[in-house]
């Protein structure tokens, strides 16, 4: 998506071989405009998989995944990171985070992912894939079905993205980075 | 605002004399079409402010803020509850939950609330007024100004309402509850 490269080249900051800061458009300062344009071009290329549902984690997932679900004309769940007092029996699943090198649960109520749900999940990096792979995991215990993952930028170099395909699953990644390095940004051809 | 009035009548759940779940349409599971109507609210009832950024607290406040935002034209500022690595120097408040009895922190970047910036601050509820207390104090630390909050759903009967307003605050709030009971929701005339 053209959009979306042109922006990170301008306002992304390389940081290291690893670390993408994107926190003035994506992940602490967020651009409406720019993330409905991002819900349109998600809409478009998951048209065909009749999805009901839209399933993401918080905090930085929850903009791109309203502005698609409100293309779409579907519900967003988004999987909380602490299980609520009121909450009984939810779907959960652990994420590892390479960056911050901790554990976190996320937590979906059962109510709102269900067997029959066509489920497409959003977030907005995917590096190794552990946040990815424990979303498969919820709509899998859930017994939905999942029809894909959307992502906003893949560090294709980290494999996370080649693991989830090699497994079946569409990928629709909207820009792909194949190398980073400070003040460095290379996409994929 | 009647359709968040009704809808809140329809999906809500009150669970107690203090506390309101309406998890199936704005606290985890969100509703994009319910949301973006209340974008188009928000916007028209601010837009005599010039207003130039939406200020939110992650998580649920993300939705909301992210609408307004694109209807307003403006960019969204979402405080985080934790301090990210490479972030220095930020704005900082504190903000009591009454409802878990816990104090938190929340934390913005200074470049993205700045002096000459005219604010509007966004969030789901207000009950006691802490986190909305909170939301303007980064707005004063940051030398900008306060144009207004913009409530989802306003307990009058936990007073944080009243305080603001009393401060000279523009509080706007779509729904205003006078009351609530185990299976009972009565809002204001």
């Amino acid at each position: 998506m053209e959009l979306l490269k042109q922006r990170i080249l301008r306002d992304g900051k390389s940081l290291s071989k690893e670390v993408l800061r994107v926190d003035n458009f994506i992940n602490h300062q967020l651009d409406p405009q720019l993330l409905m344009a991002i819900g349109v071009e998600f809409a478009r290329r998951f048209s065909y998989g009749r999805v009901n549902k839209i399933l993401t984690i918080e905090a930085s997932g929850i903009a791109p995944a309203v502005m698609t679900g409100y293309c779409m004309g579907i519900p967003v769940v988004f999987a909380k990171k602490s299980l609520p007092k009121t909450m009984e029996n939810p779907l959960v699943s652990s994420v590892h985070s390479f960056t911050k090198d901790t554990d976190y649960s996320i937590i979906v109520n059962r109510d709102y992912i269900k067997k029959g749900d066509r489920v497409l999940c959003i977030d907005d990096f995917l590096a190794y894939g552990s946040a990815a792979e424990a979303l498969c995991e919820i709509v899998e215990q859930s017994g939905a079905t999942l029809v894909g993952i959307g992502i906003l930028i893949e560090k294709v170099f980290q494999g996370g993205g080649n693991k989830l395909r090699e497994r079946g699953i569409r990928v629709e990644s909207l820009t792909r980075i194949e190398e980073l390095d400070e003040g460095v940004i290379k996409f994929c051809e």
